[in-house]
Parts: structure tokens; C-alpha cells; sequence
């Protein structure tokens, strides 16, 4: 959470907080202006000496972000105010040059991109370790048995690495998707005071050029100050990111259950009860989730943007959108903790199936009587079978063998390792993907 | 915006900041473990003079920040690092004795009801003075002649007057609210590990009297950790504020636009715009209220709580919760300085009424017709009037004159001052409900 | 689903959708339109005769909805289409004097405070009935012994009355809140073009007083046609109605977990799987809840609205209160129609207790050791017992009796019936207020 | 609205509504069934007889949405019921094929991909009858002066042409997005009761490619039933439809103030006020785009989704989702409707800039003197200049002729038609593209 040192281990990330920080965000912005000079340095718009001057001050400046509140407040953005220092360093020749043409908001915005950038490598690098640290996961888990359960219920058999592998696709899938919010994203903003370039004249497209070039970005089809739909996407993707891992966080809260109890967290001590593990990441990632949604709704409704900037719809983003980036960073940070700390229990986990009567293989069973009598009927037999195990506690398949008189090996039927239909094949199928991104 | 010292006069509250700080937490924290100390002795649970013991130390101890972030990364909540530290402090003797019986979520709903009720006195506060110094501005301008807008339109005459008290009036609805929100609020959580008390054997409800008594604080029917509602309702009274405040600067900031200009603020100066005087605060206020939507839904999302104790949905109420305290903070703050400086032009607003032919006396007209002829037929007819006027240039009161041969003094009726209703009377009874709010 | 007929049981729900139908939308304008003609004649302002010919008009006009949509889409709101027809009916002599001085908003805000009052009524009474229903429920199960479960582990005994006394403590305190929300929200809308009530002169606050009184609505400062507050209150209250529903259907999907069952609901069967019996209903609350709070943030973002009349922020509320209300209802429904039916196994909740060696007892003995010991240590020693009751299988309690040699009731200490606390009390505190509900 | 006549036109939108009914729902169920067996059949799981009969009875079957809603609200999805008219319609040889190891989300997800791909389609194709309609109005006008506005304020010069583009561009943007996500979303669900598809044994992977050969869709790398980022980014997407178009009704809206009036709509006329021409569909714009905001987080929201099917969350989908694409629909409606029929008047827009004597060209005033003086200098200069023309009402062009001694031409400088930079390149790159999309 970014402010809190109670809270910051659990909650927020350093690493993303620092690329979302006062102090990123100021040396962003001069990145900006120093490559805004080049930039017209190189399209002959001011003098290449005046550039150099530029560049060399706003490299070494360093301002403090206390310096810059007042200024902010009175205006309204920072902008104006750090180029008031950057013309006093870059002193009298080359100051008239600082800022050439250039609005508050192409400095802000493609700073935004820039730290945006460095964020989206981090939280890159994230996923692909968690993906191939929930690989190991899957692949060392792919014949553990457990329960599949739907709407709360034992369903019938899966593995457990089958279900790590559900972690694992969203995963591999928003990876596929992140270089398409970057296509879109990583982007100068450069329009001067209302879009137009006016103070460039006909060299417009020439410094839109050179400037995205100085930065290594893209660039979009016309500046995009008041088109924020790339801010949404990329609010929805971060939020997606947080909203997977709330899922995985999920099924692993679900499983630490007592009653369940197919995994385990180590720490999560309680204050008064002493047999407690709390699944404290776990939950924590659910938490996360539910806030990243939060803010990127913020970003989402900041879309509808007036005229050529609106201070109301872009302020707005600048609440939601570093706490959303950290909430991010956080969750994929506690998911690869999760994925190399986590005990697995397979001996619970099979239990879990041959509790209940071993009814988790109803499914199975009526599959194999439908073999030998209409499905219907084989359907109503093994439900019958439910309930009369349910009152007497004897197993389903010894109800059935008594019950039917029909050729079917019981043995085989109830044994959930034979009724795993592609759960083997899907793990493989999902972590050679991830293989492929390792060796990428 | 808790942790930017680059927004931080622009985007947060340092004085809300301060009361949801980690610090204020921890205060807090080690007041309730105080309280329930003295309420233990008093209730003859622990000895007195263990309780004094832990009461000093408690309230002398200061512990950073900085030691709980790992053990609250642990363990999920800072109250085992937090009673760690209370223990050494208080020594061998009364070591025992703290935190007796109690589970962190006691300790934490209880501090964060005390956070919340001094930030409910300062946000009161602020609502009071905003009241009285908007009422100040509404009698001021009682008599200030502007158009009444609908659906972009200027519809009818009415008063700046009378548009302050459709500020002052959801801020006087909402102090109301205050009180019931703090009736359901400011109450104790005490129930032990999972709500029954249990250690206090038969005690327990003279306990939770005596440490509500303590902390002077209510007590619920039962206890409430898993009972979420009333932070929800905190959560929504909250982004309330920044939402009533949010209308007050959407308004001022169409006001404020360069065609309107019936307002100005002082300071928003561009970095390449000489003419501009940007109504930045009006802006922050509207984006105040998008992020302050966003932030109670998430605690709307977090009342849905599972069993005695969801670690899921009650840490994303600390991911929500200060950063919209602190909005609401901004939203008010920001709310009195527009107040107490925001220029307001009576001739532009009176020079608005009279653009485009005076047709905005159309209603005025068409009800003075209608005593002579029927209404539809009256309303037909200022319609042609209006788009005569349109195309001509000729003003809606002289077309008339000339257009109807009736007894009608069309000076009267064309004059706005003349058609304000009860705008007045309004100004007057909402004005006359915030002096009893001062005198009382 | 409003307009769902496949989901209309499951997710909607007909008395609340009819309450918020095309019809009763349409009834209840003609309703405000005949009390303003009525509330006008009575204040002097149009003839009684024309009043009362209105009067029967608007009473006995049917008007189909897919009549209005033609003249909704041109202008935006649906009043203009009703008043001619209304116009129509009332006949040429009455005709002049339909709708007279009031705007659309005035017409159909009013309208909206009568329909809702008529949905808090029915959602009001099953509030009551769901809280009576419970409260039979806690009672009968106020020494059904469970497992308090906290952050998903078990913690300490509770039991199943407490349990239910808190899904009612929170409806009760909604049901106190809902006075709070009428008396804000069920007031007349009255104020003319933009608020000022002109056309009526003098007489602007003898009508508003005469109109309420015609609606048994009351007044409140000033017309709030641009102060949605109010609406954004309701909003909240509504999810938080799906929201403390959501909070008890949670807890009994999980109750219902294959593996806990200690639950079981009705219904549910599954299209494969002949053995489950999935918590549908339960469930279905968890969505309401979810979607229940997103439209809620929709109302409460358009409380930022502009000028005397947002035609944006206003109709965003058409879109998002209905289905509200209706989620509201649906939620209200279902409960009690669990609290019914939902099979209560106090065999499996009492089995679950001794599950894990008994260490839901953990704190229960540690409290007990510390009678004869320091507390730390009497914490480490039992939380050494549940490690090694863990491994071997053995109870706590019987671990704790060869380990230590303290004069200790183990059996009394390790039965969880004398670890409960005040749950009990709590049950009948919570059920006293509901007989008062009932009796009231 | 979905299930609302009277703001059908007005909120609604019949054709997606229509796509997204129940009787829509029913079909796509219907067909995916149809395909299910005729892939089970190629696959030799199931006889080609029982298959070619069962397509037949699928194509054939009519089943009313009312059939279904008692089946739904006791087993919480309608498939069950589904099935049963499907067996009994097949006959008994077929029956006991239908559905053959199917389970209800593999019907329902698979068809709500079905019904989302027609729904995509729709909206596809109005997204580019809208960009080719704004095209031709963007260069209708690429030479029409109006003010850019930014905070509020005019700024500098801009033509109505690069505004509409900025309104194309984002269209574009999603456009080449949608692609993306439909590459993501149009896969086929298939994975029996838990996502092994167990019932098949070893053909579940050649059985899966049949079921996607036979709808036309793709394949995920795993069933996906449990993985719901993909219908997260159909709502985000949906929701940035919804909210790009509110962007460019907010422009609209406030273009027609009746201060500004520089475009006009057709309709919006006031039920008491003649003079007015209410902006209806922009501000519609803007409601739906808040709207379909707070629905997509809902979707957000439920890809937290517990183990291998979570009731509550999927049950949330089906409550958001179809108003969302519902939400989409109609704004595109609304603003191909905008785009054809509003009145733009560039004497306003151009008379706009004048306003304010002329101070729109304080910029262009600027950066004329810096090239004659320091720029700070020059800044500075114009400052004064504004100041003291907004007292006078002497043009700054004027004040600054009289007030400095450099050789500028100052009818050129003043000259707005001079001070557009990039505008005229910028709609032309942005309508190619238009062009493009229009050939391919």
C-alpha cells in the first residue's frame, strides 16, 4: 500500500511503488524534456547547442518532490514547476528552449508511458516466473489426485496439476495479450496546447517522429491527451492481472480450509489460537483483486474526457492508476511466494475423494452402466445409490457391484485415476507453452 | 494521495493523512489494547494492577512503523508484532495480562472505529465551516441574476443564490446522515477469537460494557467483526461527501469555461497559455468524487464476509478505506478555498441571460400569454417567437410586442427578476438551517 | 432479470419488477400529474373544475409503454408523450391546465419517490419476515454446537444460532437505517424549469406543501432535482441489502462444501453428476450482492451532477435503479426461502468440531493452563501439543492431560459446550429485538 | 433498456437485444447441443444415427423462455431443462446421446461465445459505418476554425475536423483490439463436469477440435470454464465502446451549451420551456458510457471464480453482461445517429474564437515574439497583453502592435487559420485509415 510501512510487505510492492514514485515520475518527466530538446535539436527547431545544455541539466538535476506541491497545487500539474527549475539549470542561453512548444500534458503523459514501460517489464518478468514456477508445480503434480468441485461440490476427479495448469493459462494468456496493451500504450504523446503542434509549424511530424525515436516509443495516429481508452485497457489488463491471481489466491484459500486442509501456508499465526495457519497470501491476493477492480473502474470511467483535456476525467487518473500498479506488482509477487512456498498434501487430497462414499466417481459409474442398460436408467440407479450409501456408509461402487448384475470391472470403475479423462495432457499441453516462453 | 509529496497538497489531506497514518494506527492500536486492559480490571478479569501496568506502558510505547511490516507480512495483521512489543514493554509481571482474551480483529475494528471517529470530527468540521461560508455566499447573491441550466440549456432565471444552496442542502442532509452513521458506527468489537467471548466466561457482557465505557464508545447488539455493513455505510457517506462536492465543482467548473466565464479562479496557469486560468480545484473535486466511487465499491464488495472472519474481504477494506477518508478530506478542504476565493462575475451572468435574443423569458412569456389565449396555443406561438429571434436578432420581448396585440406590460415579463419564484425564499430557508447549525 | 423470463426466478423477481415496470412508471406519473392538478386547485392556482376533470383522466388513462417510446427517444424523457395523451383525455377546456408549471423532472422524480416508496414497503416487509424466520432459526439452533472458522480455519466453538443472529443483526440494522433513507428520500420533487417555481409566483411554497400532502410525501429544503444524493442513498442501502444477503448466502455455500456439509439445500442437481446438490440459491445471493453493488456505484457517480438539470447523470440512474431494486427484492426472496428450507446437520457441525484431534479446543486449554502457569508458555505448550496431535492423531485434550500435571477438568475444558461464551445471550439480544420487530 | 418499451429506442437497443434474449440464448444452447453430437459422432463416440437425429431435433425444437424458468430457479442453470425437451424431442433412440458427458457450463459458455460473436459482428459493423460517417465529417470540416479547449479553457486554435477525429482515432484503436478479442473469446468450452473430459477417455482432445471444426470457433489451450479473463476483456472492451462514445457525446454536450451553441440537435424539445433543443442522444452517450462502466466491473469482479465452477461468480456474468453489450449497442446507435444528423455551425465556432478579444491567440502572439525577444520576455509580455485587453476589450493582436516595436506581421500572427499546425495532416492520416478499413 503505497505510504504504509505496516502494511507495505503485505500489501504493496517496493519495487513497483519506487517505478510509480514521486521520485520516477519527476525523473521521467525530465527524460521528457531532455528528449523533447534532442528531438528538436535533431528537426532543427532549436538550437542543437541549447539541447545539449538541456540534456545535461535535466540528466543531473535532481529536485526534490516537496519542492514541487506548491507549485502543483496552485496549478494544477507538476509540470510547470519542474520546468521552472530545469530553465534556472540549464541557465539564461538555453532556458528560452526548455519546454519548446510543448504542453504540460505531452511531458506528463509520456512520462507516464515511460514508467508505465518499466512497470509492465517488471510485472513481464513476474509472470513468466510464476508461469514456470507453477509449471514445476503442474508437471511434479500431474498424477495427484484430488477432487475436482464445482458449485461447492465434489465433482469427480481431477489432478491437482491439472488445476495448477488453470492458474497457468490466464497467465500465458495475458502475457499474449500485455504485447498488445503495449502496441497501443507505449506511445509519445506530443500535440502541444491543444493537439495541433501549432508552435512547429509544418515540422510537426517530423518532432513527433524524432521524439518518439529519442524515447524509443511508438507513435499513435494523432496525439491521444483526450483519447484514454489505452489508460483504460491498460487499467483493465492490470486489474486482470490482479484478478487471476485473486483466483488462484481463491482456490487456495478454499483448499487450506480446515475441513479441507489439501494444502498448507506456513506462518499465518494467530494471536490467541495456537492451531491456526492462516492462508494469509492467499487471501490476500483475493483482497487485491477486489481493489485493483476497484480502481480500474476509476480509469474506465475516465475515458469519457472533455474537449481537448479535461482536468476533472485526467486528474482522476492519477489517484487510481499507481495504487492499481502496485496492487499488481503485489499480487504477482505473493503468487510466486505461493507457488515456491505452499505445501501440497496428496495424501489429503485423495482422501478427499474416497470420502463422501467415494460418490466423487457417480459420474464414472454411470458412465459405465450406460454400457449396458439406457443412460437414463443407469443415471437414476447410481443416484439411487447416492442416497443409499449417504444414509448407510457403505461405498457406491460395493452398492452397485451388489446392485447390478452387470459386466463391468468395479475395481476399475472406482478408481478415480482411470476416470481423468485429458487432465494429463492438458498440463503438458499448458506447460510446454510456458517452455516455450522460458526458451524465448 | 497518501505517500506523493508532489500531489499531496493537490490530491490529499495531510490532516486526514495524518489520522489514517500508520502511526495513528498504531496509537490507536495500543489505546484499545490500554482500554480493554483497565476494562479487564474493572470487570475483575485481570488484576489491577497488571492493568496499570499495560496501561503505561501502553501509552508510552512508540514503536515505528518500519518493525511491524514483518511480522504484519507474516501473519497478515501488525496486532501480533503490535501485543510483541506491548509485552516486552510492560515486563514479566504484567506480560500475561496483555491483550487478554482477545483476537486482532478486535483490536483492529476497534482502532480503526477510533481513526474514524476523529476524522468524522474534522470532516464535520469542514462541512460546518464550508456550510456557513457557502451561506455567507448564497445571501450575497440572493439577488444575483443568472441563468438556470437544464440538460446544457439555458431554461429560466434563477440566482447564484439560489444555486449555493443546492450545494449547502446536500451538505446539510448529509451532517444529518453524519449522525446516524456515527450511531452505528462508533461502537466497540469485542468478541474474541471468533465472536463468543469465550475466555470471559460469563463476564463478557459486562466487559464489553466496561470497555466501551472506557474508549466512550456504543456497543452493538453483538459483536460485529464479520457484520460489515456499517463500514460500507461509512464507505458510501464517504464517497457522499467527495460526490456532493464533486457537483459543486462541476458546476463551477462549466461556469468557470472561457464562453461562461460568470466565475474565475485564481491561480491554474498553463505552461504555454498566457490567457488561461484553469479552475484546477474545481477539476480535483470531480475527480475526488470518480475516485471515491471507486473506492467505496470495493468496500460495498467487502461486506459480502465469510464466516466468523474473512481475511480476503476485510484487508481489501484497508486497501480502500484511507485513501477515501482522505479524498473526502481533499474534497471538503478544496470545497472551503473555492468557497472563501472563487470570483464571481454578476454581469457576465446577467449579460448571459440577455444572449441569444432574451428567449430564456420564453417560459415567462408563455405563462404571460396563456391569460390570454390557451396555453398550447401561447406556447406556439413563443416558440415561432424564438426561432424568429434566432434568425433575426430581434429580442423575444420586443418580437412579441409586436407580434400579439394583448394587454400584457411585456417590460415586466421580459424582465428575469420578475420571474424567480420562490428562489428567495429558498436562499433564505436553507441559509436560516445552517445558522442554527452555527448556533448550536 | 428484469426482461428475462428463462432467469426470472432465479435472478429476478416479479412483485419488485412490477413495482418498477413500464406500468406502474407510467401509473405512477399520472399519479403525480393528478395530484399536482389537485394540489394546484387547492392552492388557488388553476380552476377546481379543471383539476378535477384532470383528476379522473390521469385515474382512469391507460397508456401502453411501447406508445411512449417514439416520444422518449426525441426528447429524452418519456413525460412530454404522457402529457399530451393526458392532455387529450382531459379535453379541450381541462387541457390547458395538465402539467401546468411543472417540468419532466418535477413529474417523474416525484414519480420515482412513489414507486420506490411501494418497493421499500414490500422489501421492508420482507426484511421483517426474513429476520422473524432467522430468528426461529437461532433459537432452535442456539446450542447447535459448530466451528467459529476464521480466515477459513477453524477456531473456536460457536454455534449455529450465533451464527444466524449475525446474518440478522445486520438486517435489523438496516431496517432501522431504512426510516433514516424514507425520510430523506420520500419528498415531493417540485420546482418548475430549473427549480424556482416561477410560474407559480407567490404561491410556490403554499403548492409544494399542498402537493406533498396530496402524496403523503414530505418536503424536504429545497427542490432537489440536482442534488441525487438522496438517490445515491438508496442505491447504497439496496446493495447493501444484496450485500448482507450475499454475506449469508456465502456462508452457506461454504457450510454446503462436500466437505463440511453442514448444510444442505434442496434442489441443485447437477447435469452429470448424480451425487451433488450445489447451494444454487446461496450462491445466486453472491451474485446479486456483486451486481447489486456495481449498479449502486452507478448511481452514486451520478450524484456529480451538472447544473440544474445533467441529462447525463440523470438518466444514467433510469438505466442502473431498476435492476437494483429488483436485485434487492430477488436477494430478500431467496433468503428467506433458505431460511425455510436449508437442512441444518448439527451431527456433521458437532463431527467437524472433534475433526483435527480436537484442537478447536486449543484455546479453550491454553486459557486453562494459564491458570497454573505464565500464559506464554501455557500457549507454547499447547501449540507443541497440536503439532504432535497433528502427526500422531491423538486428541489434544488427551495429549494435554499426559503432558502436564496441572489440576485441570480436561473433560470439562475439552468439551466445546463450555467454550461458548456469551453466544447464547447474543442469540437472545438478537432475537429480543426481532420479537419487538414482530410485535411493533 | 432490456425489458423496458418506454425507453427502448431511447436507452435500448433492439437488434443486440435480440442477440442477447432468451429466445437467442435458447437457439445457441440448441445449436451447441446440435454440434456436440454431430462432433461426437465424427469422433465415434456417439452412433451417426443418433447424432443426425438429434441435430435434426435441435434445429427444430422450440422451446419458450417461460418453459425453462422453473427447471432454472430449482438447478440454478436452464441446460437441465434444455436437455429434457431435447431428449424427449430426439425420441428414445437418440435420447440417451444428448448431452453424451457433457456439463451445463460447456453448453452455456459455449453458446454465450455463439450469441457474443453475432453480438460482436453487429457492433463491428457499426464501429465502421460510424468511423466512415465521422471521416466524412471530419473532412468536411478540416478546415473549420473552432477554439481547442483544454481545463475548460479555450487554448488555441483547432478545427472541428481534428476533433472528430480524436473521436475517430480511439474507434480505429478498437477496432484492431476487437480482433484481439475475439482471437481470445470465440473458442469453444468443452470439459465435461470439471475440465478433464472424462467421459471421452482418450478422445477428448480429437472429440474437442471436432466440437470447434463444427461451430467455427477456436480452441483455448484448456478448458476454460474456470477462467474468466477472457469475458473480463469482452466486458472492458465493451465498456470502452460505451465510454469512447461517452467521450464524444461529453464534446457534443458541451458544444451545445446554449453558450457555446457551436453544434445543435435536432429534437430534445422541453416540456414547458420553448426555446430549447436539449442535446438527448449526447448526454445519452455519456449515461450509457457510466452505466456500462459499473457492469464491466461486475465482470471484473467475477473472474474470481472459486475451483472448477464458482455459482456465484459465473450466475454474476449472466446478470451484467447482456445489458453491457445491450449498453454498447446503443451507444453506437446513438452515435451514427449523432453523426448524421448534427448541425454544426462553424460561424459559431469561429465567432468563438474572437471572444475574448482575440486572446485564443496569446500562444501564436508568443511565439511571434520570441523571435525577437527572450522568451520569458515575450510570455511575459503577453500576459499583460491578456490582462489588459480583458479590461479594455481591445484585441490583444491590436495591444500588442501598439505596446512592442518588433517586425511582426500581426494580421498574420492573429490569423487562427495560420496557428493550426498538424491539424489538416492529422485528419487526413486518421481518415486514410478510415479509408483503409472502408476498402478492406
Amino acid at each position: 500500500m503505497t505510504g504504509s510501512q505496516i502494511y507495505g510487505a503485505l500489501l504493496g510492492d517496493t519495487e513497483i511503488a519506487d517505478l510509480v514514485s514521486d521520485r520516477a515520475h519527476i525523473r521521467a518527466m525530465l527524460d521528457v524534456e531532455a528528449a523533447l530538446a534532442r528531438a528538436q535539436a535533431d528537426s532543427g527547431i532549436i538550437p542543437a547547442a541549447a539541447a545539449g545544455v538541456i540534456d545535461r541539466a535535466a540528466q543531473s538535476l535532481e529536485i526534490e518532490p516537496k519542492e514541487l506541491d506548491g507549485p502543483t497545487y496552485q496549478i494544477g500539474v507538476p509540470v510547470v514547476g519542474l520546468v521552472a527549475r530545469l530553465r534556472a539549470a540549464a541557465g539564461d542561453d538555453a532556458a528560452d528552449y526548455v519546454h519548446w512548444g510543448a504542453t504540460s500534458q505531452d511531458i506528463m503523459d509520456t512520462a507516464l508511458v515511460l514508467n508505465m514501460r518499466a512497470v509492465l517489464l517488471v510485472l513481464e518478468q513476474r509472470m513468466g516466473a510464476l508461469a514456470m514456477r507453477l509449471a514445476v508445480l503442474a508437471r511434479e503434480h500431474g498424477a495427484t489426485l484430488m477432487a475436482g468441485r464445482t458449485r461447492t461440490q465434489q465433482a469427480v476427479p481431477t489432478t491437482f496439476g491439472a488445476k495448477v495448469a488453470g492458474w497457468i493459462a490466464p497467465l500465458l494468456r495475458q502475457l499474449e495479450r500485455l504485447d498488445e496493451v503495449r502496441g497501443r500504450l507505449l506511445v509519445v504523446q506530443l500535440g502541444g496546447a491543444a493537439g495541433t503542434l501549432a508552435p512547429f509549424a509544418d515540422k510537426g511530424a517530423v518532432l513527433s517522429a524524432a521524439f518518439a525515436a529519442q524515447l524509443q516509443l511508438g507513435q499513435s495516429a494523432m496525439p491521444w491527451h483526450s483519447q484514454r481508452d489505452t489508460i483504460a485497457e491498460l487499467g483493465a489488463w492490470l486489474a486482470t492481472i490482479t484478478s487471476i491471481l485473486g483466483k488462484m489466491g481463491q482456490d487456495l484459500a478454499l483448499l487450506a480450509q480446515s475441513e479441507v486442509a489439501e494444502v498448507r501456508f506456513a506462518g499465518g499465526a494467530s494471536s490467541t489460537m495456537p492451531q491456526k495457519a492462516n492462508p494469509v497470501l492467499a487471501e490476500v491476493l483475493v483482497a487485491l483483486a477486489r481493489h485493483g477492480t476497484g480502481l480500474s473502474g476509476t480509469l474506465q470511467h475516465a475515458v469519457v474526457h472533455a474537449h481537448e483535456r479535461d482536468g476533472a476525467a485526467w486528474t482522476a487518473e492519477w489517484l487510481a492508476l499507481p495504487p492499481l500498479a502496485e496492487a499488481a506488482g503485489a499480487a504477482l509477487r505473493h503468487g510466486l511466494t505461493i507457488a515456491e512456498t505452499v505445501e501440497v498434501d496428496p495424501v489429503r487430497m485423495r482422501a478427499s475423494l474416497d470420502m463422501a462414499s467415494g460418490t466423487v466417481m457417480a459420474e464414472a459409474a454411470s458412465f459405465a452402466l450406460a454400457g449396458h442398460m439406457p443412460r437414463a436408467e443407469a443415471k437414476a440407479l447410481v443416484t439411487r445409490g447416492c442416497e443409499a450409501c449417504a444414509a448407510s456408509g457403505q461405498t457406491l461402487i460395493e452398492w452397485l457391484r451388489d446392485a447390478v448384475d452387470v459386466d463391468v470391472d468395479w475395481e476399475v470403475v472406482g478408481d478415480p485415476a482411470n476416470w481423468l479423462g485429458t487432465a494429463e495432457e492438458t498440463v503438458e499441453r499448458v506447460c510446454a507453452r510456458v517452455d516455450q516462453l522460458a526458451g524465448s
